[in-house]
């Protein structure tokens, strides 16, 4: 194994601590795999290799000076575009299953099913009826449900092209309703789009870039409405976050339990894993762990538990091989989404347990213990008990649980914000934002979103951008493994805010945290939830936008992946710039291949939806383009 | 532009005279092209390139020197198995994108829209009520219509996993159904199956190479559910195919005639277009085109009104650049799927109008006429008046149309074969059939499929494959572009059967096509129509099964795409390998970097399911390997 400068690798102090053990015990993390892949191929990061038939593979000479063309005669351009939407469609579909799978099981438990789930937050589950106009009055609770359900499964069903999913047409403001369903953007069933996504990139289909990348805009749409409908209706299932003080990295992790991690996207077991890990407590102590049974998440899966159960955070997406090689971990549980197929290799030098849970989501060298929602509760007891077992096959001399542990305050749902805000304001919770928004104490809002790629230095961007913008009074919310960089660089705190926020914001934070009885300012970063939630800002910004009678693409209002890696990464990007948002991506896609995309995405989307996307590697100017862009827009709205 | 030995690229000596047109017009074509493309890059080719995520392209080594995982951890099986199954997943969007137009349609007809089409079989929409279980007794004709819309619209939406499409279900032969909702390969939904694998191949999803391929085959299986919806209804709504004299390759043009080229795969322009060209002949005559309107075919649309309306096809998928190098060719109106994006730029030169008419399918440099089936005659109208304008500006001086036409005899749907059957046997149409194949006068059936690709001169192995085995006395049947090569190669006529059939074969193809009035054998390939008519060839089999009592993978039947090149061909080499059948493709797919993949899709899967792929470049060995297959499954049947 070649030797690797660590810290360039993370700006997680621990995550480097880890990373010189791997070196030393010759344990082969992304890093390294990174490495070895370099130099990566130039063709694919241009997005100039086609591989949609057999003819191919083909490859456009960036420099005019091979082919120009694909042996179908697709051009860069064409070829450029296929890729990407397709990407797009890839991470809608998956956002969009973990909504389906949280629909199902809304309509088993309306059927009288799940006796494992309940409604855990009836209040959520009547504003969700009101949004989506299902009646209430006089009904039970399983009848509304099961109403729920059905219009949630037909934004996956309906196959009537014009008229949208029921989810956005009920969520977004109405100007961008209108806008988007002008220009044909309003996706009208979420399978079906990304089936035609599919489609029309088949050979010999689609050819016109423009085309393509409206077409990938409005699949894009349809991954905002499978996340908008995934988080809405988990918090019906199982409660909204409200604030709450965690910890977050490795430090978590306790010598004395049986430590469960749970990696990957979906609460359905995760949630219920909470749950019955108290029951099984006294099973673990009678094995030997003094301290009962400690479940960490990674992910976010890890951000479902940690806003609704408090569970702490160990790490986000990158360092996930990590925690194994404390030697402290008894089982990953993981489901679905971004986790590493390297996990058992990792696992075999150790005494952990990999288990897969989903039938789509297996992983070789894994153990498969198949999750069925109606038998949560066993299957989470037959996990825990999987894990209180290897607790015995532990090796305590290999035992090396870092130091590093931040404490954090994350769970602001929108709701939670309302609520807060409606300390200073109980009439009217919205005002004192619009205020403090209007008279620049807090010049504009971003949100932080996205991954880790092995191509940032872990987290750093996110640190970086979020304490420039936050000293320019801009304030800060995040979900995904952008919450868990903040959360592991300490920036869910009052105290961060004391120290990174401009005065303006600093003010602001401090009145509501006072208010709310935080007995200290607001985080410097809000903590959105997992990636699905990123619905959640927009779920906040339509209310504010609302509120002031303009459209999404008015309000000082960006979003920023700089460490963007999954095709969800993509899929989210492009259906922020969709609804009006000027987009940050700090690691490029597979774009710069053709002109005439990167113009459409990064310029004329301005014209069309009102955002657009910016492209930039470096924290420092794509803060400043970020500002920029709030400023535009402030001077927009006369501010 | 590079000499080129024309002879390599075609087997079609009008496409090698024409090739040379090219060269000495400086005309780039497809097979330039793909020379330009050489070498190509061997990690595609192999399946060993990834780029599903941004931290990504990674490659893997093929000779395990460099990369043995991409950088989330993914190794080459599961890297070659997720392109695979992607690949499978767009063609099965793409076919049963095509399928959803339809059903579309007929649940507008019965809601009493779509005033330019009507029921054109009644028979057939009966047949199809019966075996989809609908009330046909005393109801009239629109309500039995939306029945079989909203049937057929459920396998799109459906959400209930364990319930399988409507169409597969009362298809299919009852073992097959059972063996195949064993393993859980029968889909529930098209559109669901095809988003689920893009889901499960998202980064960080499924990492199991064994569990990826089952996923691959349960989405293709969904490509033969779109597939036969498609063929069914189409025959419902535009009549069912019956044998009739029509003519092929570029010869079909005619000098004196406005031509009008249908390319792509949907009859439901195509279909309009032939009916109004009658219409407006005389316009064409007074513009100076003293033979009127020439409608001409290529690719599948060609077959779809080929098989209907006897118009000749120009030629298939690889040639379709050089009906506009005749001159002659005033229009080419394009639909969707296997449209090369090069048209608009050869057309550049010529007179010819290329017109693209699906909102998902657009070209640049090509002119849009939406087509809505509201307004089809209209919108076929406004197409043609703008070939007969363009003829106008035809250069008579450049018009060269070469020589080459072939007779060819087409048509044989499932229904026309039993029909010709009847013949010989009214009461027990398929007992001559079985009779043969079991004496031994017919060895097995053979199903050619599938595309051409630059990689095998064009048309070539086709016609030594269907030589060989017919001359073993194996009948041949064939859709799609190999359809396009057999009609064009003259080997749909009685003169082949004469020339090329075992003495058995002929025997019985000369006995039933006196009985049926042909005055001469039948041809020696079965032209059964297009790509997505791949099921009539299905629905044949399954008859022929329950009549034997057997399942699919117990009849002498194998399929070959030795010319493969779609992702639509991987979709249909997919499924007729999960009904049973030993499938021959000899365009290689992407898989050859895995072993386990490459030992699942051609070994394992004998086991699960019956059918396997046989992966061989060479017509010769390929033949024989499926002769033995054939031979196999003779002895397995006691014959």
């Amino acid at each position: 194994m070649t030797h690797h400068d660590c810290a360039h690798c993370s700006s997680d102090a621990c995550a480097t601590e880890m990373l010189n053990l791997a070196e030393a015990n010759s344990i082969e993390t992304a890093w390294h795999r990174y490495e070895k892949q370099q130099p990566q191929c130039g063709f694919g990061s241009a997005g100039l290799c086609c591989r949609i038939c057999l003819k191919g593979p083909c490859r456009i000479d960036p420099f005019g000076e091979g082919p120009k063309y694909g042996v179908c005669g697709a051009d860069r351009d064409t070829i450029v575009a296929r890729h990407l939407v397709r990407m797009i469609a890839a991470g809608t579909a998956a956002h969009s299953e973990h909504g389906r799978h949280i629909a199902l099981a809304m309509q088993h438990i309306s059927q009288g099913e799940l006796h494992d789930y309940s409604i855990r937050d009836e209040a959520k589950l009547y504003a969700i009826a009101k949004t989506l106009g299902v009646a209430t009055e006089g009904r039970g609770l399983l009848a509304i449900v099961g109403d729920l359900a059905a219009i949630t499964l037909g934004d996956f069903q309906n196959q009537d092209y014009d008229k949208p999913c029921a989810w956005l047409a009920a969520s977004l403001t109405p100007r961008r309703v209108k806008r988007l369903g002008d220009l044909g953007l309003l996706p009208h069933n979420i399978d079906a789009s990304v089936a035609q996504t599919m489609s029309r990139t088949h050979v010999g289909c689609d050819a016109d870039p423009t085309n393509l990348i409206l077409g990938g805009l409005r699949v894009a749409m349809a991954d905002l409405d499978g996340s908008m409908l995934a988080t809405e209706l988990s918090d019906a299932l199982f409660g909204t976050p409200q604030p709450v003080v965690s910890a977050a990295n490795l430090g978590v992790m306790k010598r004395g339990a049986v430590n469960i991690a749970v990696n990957g996207h979906n609460p359905m077991l995760s949630d219920i894993i909470c749950d019955v890990a108290a029951d099984l407590r006294d099973e673990a102590i009678a094995a030997g762990a003094a301290e009962g049974i400690n479940i960490i998440g990674i992910c976010c899966t890890g951000h479902e538990v940690m806003m609704r159960h408090g569970v702490p955070l160990a790490t986000n997406y990158l360092s996930q091989e990590l925690p194994i090689l404390t030697g402290a971990l008894e089982a990953m549980v993981v489901d679905v989404q971004c986790i590493m197929p390297s996990l058992p290799r990792i696992a075999e030098c150790f005494h952990t347990q990999i288990i897969t849970t989903d039938k789509h989501n297996k992983i070789s060298g894994a153990t498969h213990v198949p999750f069925d929602e109606h038998k949560a509760v066993e299957t989470a007891k037959t996990i825990i008990r999987m894990a209180i077992a290897a607790f015995g096959r532990r090796d305590p001399n290999r035992v090396a649980i870092p130091a590093f542990k931040q404490k954090s305050i994350v769970g602001f749902s929108a709701e939670a914000v309302v609520a807060a805000l409606a300390k200073v304001n109980a009439d009217d919770p919205l005002k004192p934002l619009v205020d403090n928004v209007v008279n620049g104490n807090i010049q504009g809002i971003v949100l932080f979103v996205g991954c880790n790629t092995t191509k940032v230095q872990q987290d750093s961007a996110y640190v970086d951008l979020a304490k420039s913008l936050a000293k320019r009074n801009v304030l800060v919310l995040a979900t995904g493994c952008a919450a868990g960089a903040f959360a592991k660089a300490g920036l869910m705190t009052s105290e961060a805010t004391t120290q990174y926020a401009g005065e303006g914001l600093k003010g602001v934070l401090s009145a509501i945290g006072t208010a709310a009885g935080l007995g200290g300012p607001l985080p410097l970063v809000m903590h959105m939830g997992s990636c699905v939630d990123n619905s959640r800002a927009v779920a906040l910004a339509t209310a504010l936008a609302n509120k002031l009678g303009v459209d999404l693409s008015d309000l000082p209002l960006v979003a920023s992946a700089p460490e963007c890696m999954s095709e969800k990464a993509l899929a989210i990007g492009s259906w922020a710039v969709t609804i009006g948002l000027p987009t940050h991506v700090g690691s490029v896609p597979p774009v710069i291949g053709s002109q005439i995309v990167t113009k459409l995405v990064t310029e004329t989307a301005k014209d069309l939806v009102g955002g657009y996307f910016i492209v930039d590697t470096d924290p420092k100017s794509a803060g400043d383009k970020l500002y920029a862009a709030i400023q535009e827009r402030r001077a927009g709205l006369g501010l």
